[in-house]
């Protein structure tokens, strides 16, 4: 077995314009942060073997310390976007933005990225330069420093987001933190970035019509301010007691919280905040209802909240509506322990089984493809 | 344009099996790290939204604080290795040896990983578990703790390794501190990794004469005591004015140094530590020295010392040769300022141009294939 020769001679090409590309990314990316709020954590960003961040700083003395908080996202061609559908500027957009939710869903302030980008040469070029453009404004409204990556050759485009932030010692909402009695909210509607997939999984994204409709799939918002919000800090206690984002769907996501709190669950189906469709599209049957109870990739945040702060809690938030969906229950017994019931708009209860991209495929099958 | 169906049956394949997944991963690599030496940063590892490190704890008050070092890599099928020659335990070891290397040139104590790895539904058995066994013993080796990651279905097998450290404050290693006078060293030999690829490339990796050629290719030994000797940290004065590894090749990674340092180099084809190779391999004509000037992946550290340190640096360190090879000059004037010249054995002085991979094309067209 040897080493195919059309590789060898990629990676060299790779090689040859590597310098060209960091370049370029570096430049279309340098100085993404409107403006320096704090003392400046990175004491070394890109173009070294890794970056140095002050760990130092984090750590205020008497006014308590900060926690840094890590995630990772991959974003790969052919399995979360199309080359040929999804426009590059999105692309880059979007791959910062879901990476970043996870930090919303932390209750963090984002404070820097790194980007491991692999392409095909042939999409070094104008496409690049795109994909750059959006990744940098996604950069902008989240305040994020690009400190560091890796660039490579490869038949699809691969990006691996990692990001950074940093939340007030022990603030972070984690997932575990539900308990009976606790309300559950949701941010903004649910179903809607799903609608986006499916109309562009139909071929009725060119539709003039239905463009708006495919903004949170495109070009998702996501929840940082509300995030940091229900976090608090060391003067404001922590509101949400545990937290998530809707990137899997929510049956999916709420499973997640159930799981790791312990607990189970009692939505309501006539409260969940479904995306609304426009009449133009009633002969597609669409179901809203099925889009937010398994669609994923909202990136709104569904969290729990002890009754004693729910009055607390807004109608909206920045824009955004704030929806109590149902309430946390204490765990069953046995397998399944962490169910979910949803209590249907005729009152009849059934089980919420998680679902996530299923209920896609169940919709793409029944659909005229 | 539609999203092929085979896209989202694949996807929601991958979906389903996520959590299986997830859950032979967390097992594999738990508990890597052999014994906890220092209060544990790691607040929230696996199984949320995002990691949470204690960074308040890096602040040490009187005695100065840390910094954290941060880097990412990526590992990928038919560009950096092939899942038909390469063992998965080899891979799984690679991945995260190669990763780390870069904060071994940073002076910098490994703490924590993440990986986000894409597979093809074939490899997610025995394969997988191979995979994990041997990134799971360089965790142990280098100890890190895995803090968490991101699982997806790919057509082809994708690592993305972000890997952390921590170096005392102000003292990680650049690659932009080598001023006219320093001596330029290097630890181990160069040119092994190189000479393991070509031996895949041309097919001779299965004879078992030249099986332990291959390793530093298949499995690299790092240089992360000899990084952290060299970064020094608050009790102990830096010993390197700088620093990387040899990823790229000798002729690539000392051209990095020049540039981002603003000087020149000289270096002795004489005092380059070359790898060595058998008689029986004689008639494959492998020239070292090329191996060893534009040879990539040895992972050997390439650092500068001022001449009032060099008294303090050893003929070898944790086994491994350390060996004095050029020295650095003042940059020249004009284009090319950071310019190499290489000295050879019969005293002819040449200019040393980065060409890291382009010799292996060379070389590889050179020979039978």
């Amino acid at each position: 077995m040897t080493v195919p020769e059309s590789t060898v001679t990629r990676a060299i090409e790779a090689m040859r314009s590597e310098s060209a590309i960091i370049e370029r990314i570096s430049r279309g990316l340098a100085n993404s942060r409107p403006f320096r709020y704090k003392v400046d954590r990175v004491r070394l960003g890109i173009g070294d073997d890794a970056a140095v961040i002050r760990a130092g700083f984090l750590a205020r003395g008497v006014l308590g310390s900060d926690d840094l908080v890590l995630s990772c996202d991959a974003f790969l061609e052919n399995i979360h976007f199309l080359a040929k559908v999804h426009p590059p500027e999105a692309i880059g957009y979007k791959a910062l933005a879901r990476a970043t939710s996870d930090l919303a869903a932390m209750g963090a302030t984002p404070q820097f990225f790194m980007l491991a980008l692999a392409l095909p040469p042939s999409r070094t070029g104008a496409w690049l330069d795109s994909l750059i453009k959006g990744m940098a404004r996604a950069a902008r409204e989240f305040g994020m420093t690009l400190i560091g990556g890796d660039t490579s050759e490869n038949a699809t485009a691969i990006m691996n987001m990692t990001v950074g932030g940093e939340v007030a010692a022990g603030h972070a909402l984690t997932r575990s933190g539900a308990r009976p009695g606790d309300g559950i909210y949701v941010s903004g509607t649910l179903g809607a970035a799903q609608l986006g997939l499916e109309l562009v999984s139909r071929g009725l994204h060119r539709d003039r019509r239905w463009k708006r409709l495919l903004e949170q799939h495109l070009r998702p918002k996501i929840q940082l301010e509300l995030g940091k919000w229900l976090a608090g800090d060391r003067i404001r206690h922590s509101i949400a007691s545990a937290a998530t984002d809707t990137s899997d769907g929510l049956s999916t996501d709420l499973t997640h919280i159930c799981e790791a709190s312990g607990v189970s669950a009692r939505i309501f189906a006539a409260q969940i905040p479904v995306v609304s469709l426009p009449t133009s599209l009633a002969r597609h049957r669409f179901d809203p209802l099925e889009l937010a109870r398994h669609g994923g990739e909202d990136y709104q945040l569904l969290f729990t909240v002890p009754a004693a702060h729910k009055h607390r809690i807004p109608k909206s938030f920045y824009g955004a509506p704030i929806t109590k969906i149902g309430e946390i229950l204490h765990a069953k017994s046995g397998r399944g322990a962490s169910s979910i019931e949803l209590v249907g708009t005729d009152g009849k209860k059934t089980r919420l089984v998680p679902r996530g991209w299923d209920s896609f495929r169940v919709a793409s099958r029944g659909s005229k493809r």
